[in-house]
This record gives C-alpha cells, structure tokens and sequence, in this order.
C-alpha cells in the first residue's frame, strides 16, 4: 500500500530520469553553440570520454578536446546539431547509467546542404552531485565500424 | 519531509513536462499531415512565431502561414517529418519555455532519395489553458546562418 | 484534494509512459544490433506488425521476419540506426496507445556516407504484462507513399 515515503522515491525517480535528459541536452547545447567551459563542466570533474580513438579524463583534458583547433568538433562548430535519442535509463541513488544513441547532423560550410555526419551508440554513467547530474563517464562507437557496436549498448539486456 | 501538497507540486512539474512534449509532438504531426487548423489553434490566440524571414502573430496569420500555395511548409507538404529533440524544459505555474531543436527531413518529390532539410534551433514559451500547454511562442533559427545560433538557445545555461 | 490514491494512479501513468518509452527504445536497440529474439520477445505473444507490405502475426512470424536473409532488416543490419521521436502517449490502465515517428538512417556499406533511408508513421498498441510494456500492434506506414500518412497517426487528434 502506498505511502507519502514509497510515492516520494518513485516520484525522486521520475525527476531523476529528468534530470539525466537535461543533462544531456544541456552536452548537445554547449557542443553546438561552442560553450566549451560549459560542456567540460557536464562532466564530474574526474569524468571520462572514451571514443574508441581518444580516452579523455577530467576536466582540462575535455576542454582541451573541444578547444583543439584540429579537433573533430572545432571542424564542425556552429554548423552541428548532435541530436540524443532513444534514452534507456536506470537510476540508483546518485548514480545511473543510460544508453541510447547520438547522431550528428551538418549544414556544409558551402552551400545549403545539409547530412548524416555520424551515428554514435553510447552507453553513459552519470552522478548527483547537489541535486544536478553530470556524466561521469561516456563510452561512444560510431555505427557501422568494426567491432563498434558490439559492446557498448548493452545493459539494457539484462533489465 | 514529504507531505501530500510538496509531492502533489512535483508531480504537477512532471505532468507538465509530459504535456508540452504532447504540444510539441502535435506541432509536428500537424505540420507534416496538413492539418491546418489544429496547427494554428496549438498556438495559445495571440502566439507568435518569429522565423528570423516571418514574424506571425494570431490566429489568421498562423493559418495563413500554413496555407499559403508559394509558402514554406506548402512546398514540402506530406513529404516531411518534423523532429524535435533535446528538450530542456522549465515550468512556472502555467507558463513555461523549452529549449532545444526541430529537425525536418524531406523525401524528394521525385524518386526514393530523402535528406536532411532543415536544422532549426528554438525557445519556445508555453502557456496552460483548461489543462493543456499551447505555444505562446516560437522562435527559431536555422543552424549555420549567420547569427542564426547566437541568441535562440541561451536560458538554460542559467539553471 | 490531492490523497495517496489520487497521487498513486498520477505517479503511476507517468511510469507507464516512462515503460513504453523504454519498449520503444529494446526495439530500435534490437532491431539495429542483430538482437532476433529479443526483438521479438519485445511484442506480446500475438504481436502484430503491419507494414503495408507485411502483415506479422506472433511471435514466429515477427523472428522469422528479421532473420529472413533477403528481408528488409537483414539488409541494413550493423549499419542502421533506428530512431523514434515526437511520442504521443495515452494510457488506459494496463493498454496504451502512442503515434510518433521511427527513422531510419544507413550508412553505406562502403565508403564513409550516411544517409536518411526511412520515415516511418506509426501506431503502436501496448500491453502491460506483469509489470512490463510490450507492443501489441504496430501499424506503420511509410511518408509520401501514396495514401502512406492518411491514417495512421490520427488517434492524437481527439486528444
């Protein structure tokens, strides 16, 4: 039988899986609109990217990802919408993980043209920290490469 | 410590968050399926949509706006998928505004070739009325114009 | 008045729709990382898939349909994405209801190109079995084939 303690957890869920959402639209955001310091501090400051060609760990290692001048996202910068769906998620506390997909548009630098830049499958743990979640870790495989989906989605098998 | 009124508040928040999704699937469907009228009436009577070409106010102009044979949304009419996604959402009683994108895809009038058509960056602004959330206004703008992703997409890094 | 009933079955449709979301995002997850069974699995015993080319009854039919090696999935497989988006829910104790879209981007089997390969219209009927969503029925049809976006997502209208 429901109680004012068993409502609140399961409502705490709800705006957990909320708060994830955001936290990733807010990654989608600062990549695309170039708000570097922003996307670095979406990550817990020992946070992780793994993309199969770089292993990034916290907080100046990311900046400086998306600072590089040669770096992949300054070669689509403001002409980019990475674009997060099919979240599957599952919370526990102050940590949860989800997986789903992230595909990135872009308009070409000349003319109107816009297409299919990448198709990434992505399996990311997350951490409260004051009430708002960060990514603690994002382990990211392009679609289509060599052994690249193989081992990324998959917890959600097992729920 | 949780009482019937916090956890009635949060789960209002959530409740609405589901129901401007639901306005904002509306807005897509109508828009691609060609129902006019239902597309206007899901702006609240004096909403606005400003395009950075188009600033439509009201009713007749949103209608018209659909309606026009040499207008945008008529040239690819039953050939489009509009999508949105990201979505970051803030309630305030029964206002509220979303940031995030709305992607059209477009299948060429001739042949089996779809592409991606447009990239649109938005802030909306929401208002309930009787229950259910209507856009008071729209702005956007196309990824990778000039300007175009400046100012659209900015209140959510204030929360 | 707010009373832990009421709060319950409110709570409860928003875990329900949080369940359908995730039924959505096993099938995309299944159908693009060569998952047959799961797949299947993910539709109730007498699952129906109607396709306008296909009409898929049970679960043997719905296996059978994937790992067809001239099918349509096979043809992609390890080279897809599946996405859905702009989702309209309802929920009537252990049924649902939801329209929304489901695209299909490819990227070539040779070559580094990506690409928009399908847009799909959907209806899905769902049933809760022990606690969790599966589909029931879906109804697909392709946008701007002939008659394709007539009837299937019409449901969201008397809403």
């Amino acid at each position: 039988m429901a109680t004012l303690e068993t409502l609140e957890r399961r409502l705490q869920e709800l705006e957990d899986r909320e708060g994830i959402r955001e936290c990733l639209a807010r990654y989608t955001f600062n990549a695309d609109l170039g708000h570097y310091e922003e996307w670095a501090r979406n990550f817990t400051p020992d946070g992780v990217m793994d993309t199969a060609t770089e292993h990034l760990v916290g907080y100046e290692q990311l900046l400086g990802h998306l600072q590089d001048p040669s770096g992949s996202q300054k070669a689509i910068e403001h002409r980019s919408t990475h674009n997060t769906v099919n979240l599957f998620i599952r919370v526990a506390g102050d940590t949860a993980w989800a997986e789903g997909y992230q595909l990135i548009l872009v308009k070409d630098v000349d003319g109107d043209e816009r297409r299919v830049y990448r198709m990434g499958l992505n399996h990311w743990d997350f951490e409260k920290i004051d009430g708002r979640w960060f990514i603690q870790k994002r382990i990211r495989r392009e679609v289509g490469q060599k052994a690249g989906d193989e081992d990324v989605i998959k917890d959600y098998l097992n729920t």
